[in-house]
């Protein structure tokens, strides 16, 4: 069995979907891996993970504005307000989304479908520091 | 440590929840495997995973509208139209549902609860072959 | 390897999010497992996991009134009305949050964020005793 950790980084400027494929394939090569699991985990309650359309861009900007009209700011009954009018929206919308995620590895690369890419969602406006972390687990 | 590789192939025929838990029992069985986990991942960006109440077919029925209802098709906002009104609420569908799966092995058995099914949840109307892959390890 | 298994037995009393990372890190401690993934599975139709805000108190009772109003009970279309009003919904709201969660392990303690906690959602009215299964892989 073999194991590798690591932490992926990402500078978010306001809300939207962050693409982080390259990223974590890096961490999957540098790990030797060929065969088992790559599990990610987001240690945030304002942003998430998501797999979603990676190649039309139309599709990220229809999923960002249903976010904001599925989960909209500012409402009246709103109680957690201390940070603004995205403060409790940003952890409705995480609620709704994925905070790890599971991948399989087969030849020393993640299995994604043709289609997927891998999105850190960020839920506030103001800039953030965000940490993914990132296991690899080997079944060699 | 044991370490089982399969895919489950399912045929949809619209949208809706299509259960495959027999198909997933089956490769457990298969596996040899009397204890670890179960990892399922689907490859699609139109469709997702979901467990849900498996006894009343009522259940299905109601989550199934209530998809239709949370998230409309045609909005007079999509960008992400090439493929028809029920492009851009695929991915919607699939954001809000799940992607990965992770199911504990016990006695050569998936753990579910009672009541518990695994289902594909289709978002697309025409017909597709899916994809979910499901890999076991096992801890002996 | 190391495998540690344990069931988290929760009552619950009425909808809303119930936490439970405490009986989560003792299971961890109790396994001796310094460094790998703790796997949690829910095994019901009706609750589900989430992963949200845990310090301040009024973030809870937003993400609670704000899945009252994402998913209304008692409406008319509803089929599976055997149990009641919130029969139904209760499949809706387990629909959109988790059923599985995969945490990593760090010097013997579940890497979560600092403002991270771990919670049930009851989503039925009446009390439920509720059962969600901890696996934990240690990789030493």
């Amino acid at each position: 069995m073999e194991w590798y950790k690591d932490t992926i980084q990402i500078r978010t400027q306001g809300k939207g979907l962050y693409p982080f494929t390259p990223g974590i394939q890096e961490i999957v090569q540098q790990s030797g891996i060929s065969e088992g699991m790559c599990y990610l985990y987001i240690q945030h309650t304002s942003a998430s993970l998501a797999v979603s359309e990676s190649y039309d861009p139309s599709a990220k900007i229809d999923l960002e504005t249903f976010m904001e009209k599925l989960v909209p700011e500012g409402q009246s009954w709103f109680r957690h307000t201390l940070e603004g009018p995205d403060d409790s929206t940003s952890h409705m919308r995480a609620l709704l989304t994925l905070t790890s995620l599971s991948v399989p590895i087969d030849d020393h690369q993640l299995s994604l479908g043709t289609w997927q890419g891998v999105y850190l969602f960020e839920h506030r406006t103001r800039s953030h520091q965000r940490r993914v972390l990132v296991r690899c687990l080997g079944i060699d």
